[in-house]
């Protein structure tokens, strides 16, 4: 797998509407599907293959939440260099189809939005959609969501005070 | 914590906007944080008390998408009693405080609406705000979910046939 070195990460001011990141792949098994499943979400359809065959997913499936943060691992490894790292504040999710055993996933991304902070110049809110496909191309995830980005790398590492005074679900709201 | 009876089992008949579920508690401790992180959302802040101080997390913090799973399992264990399972077709997602390490995370949930599917009579969507909070009373998590939910059980299991053409997604459309 790809992996980011530290000069290819971006700033807010380095990001375009329209622009796009393609990332890694990475095969999840049916021990992985199995094991999230029990540990976080031990229905049925994640964890048992005969089980599974009559219920709404037809079959053994991961977890939608397991998909995401495999999307996640992807964004932070391979998908999306930003500065800082990947902060979400939220977003909206969808499955449109399921995760399979051996499927192999890849996120493509897209900036929809850059919004700067009024309030603080350090940063602003990046929207992104990010499409997670499986091997034959259909989507497995859809997620639009909103980033933290720093601004530039001059202004450095944001004060931990200033953060915590301010909270980040509150310096989006200002947005 | 406590659990489901299977008689206990709801179906989208037995749903009524504006009712309340209450989970159990789930204790998330540092060393889970830092395994979820390793595994799905390796950044400084979710591994690392050191490196995580002086970042948009103010410390060391849940990834979003754990506390997401950790909210699925308390719905999936003492949440929502859904007949057929919790199976969520997608969703906003919102995580207004961070989870940090002891936090003991609770989910109130609330039927937002509900939604008889007119292409199958056999299924509707429940729209379900599951508000997952931490011991000081602050919300870590605001998740406005599509759930698929069977409608009576006298109708049984799904088809799979029926199922498979269809597509979860198509007949969410349809509604």
């Amino acid at each position: 797998m790809k992996e980011f070195r530290d000069d290819d990460r971006l700033y807010l001011d380095d990001l375009q509407i329209g622009q796009r990141f393609t990332s890694g792949t990475y095969v999840v098994d049916e021990e992985q599907i199995k094991a999230f499943a029990r540990q976080f979400d031990p229905q049925p359809f994640h964890l048992d293959n005969e089980a599974a065959k009559n219920t709404l997913l037809s079959g053994l499936a991961a977890s939608g939440w397991h998909t995401a943060a495999i999307t996640m691992r992807l964004l932070v490894e391979s998908g999306m260099p930003l500065a800082g790292g990947i902060v979400g504040a939220g977003g909206e999710l969808d499955w449109p189809n399921p995760t399979r055993p051996g499927d192999s996933l890849q996120v493509e991304s897209e900036v929809l939005d850059i919004r700067p902070s009024r309030s603080r110049p350090d940063r602003g809110v990046a929207v992104v959609r990010s499409l997670t496909r499986n091997q034959r191309n259909e989507v497995v995830q859809c997620l639009t969501a909103k980033l933290i980005v720093h601004v530039a790398s001059e202004s450095g590492e944001l004060h931990v005070a200033e953060v915590r005074d301010a909270g980040t679900a509150q310096s989006l709201r200002e947005n």
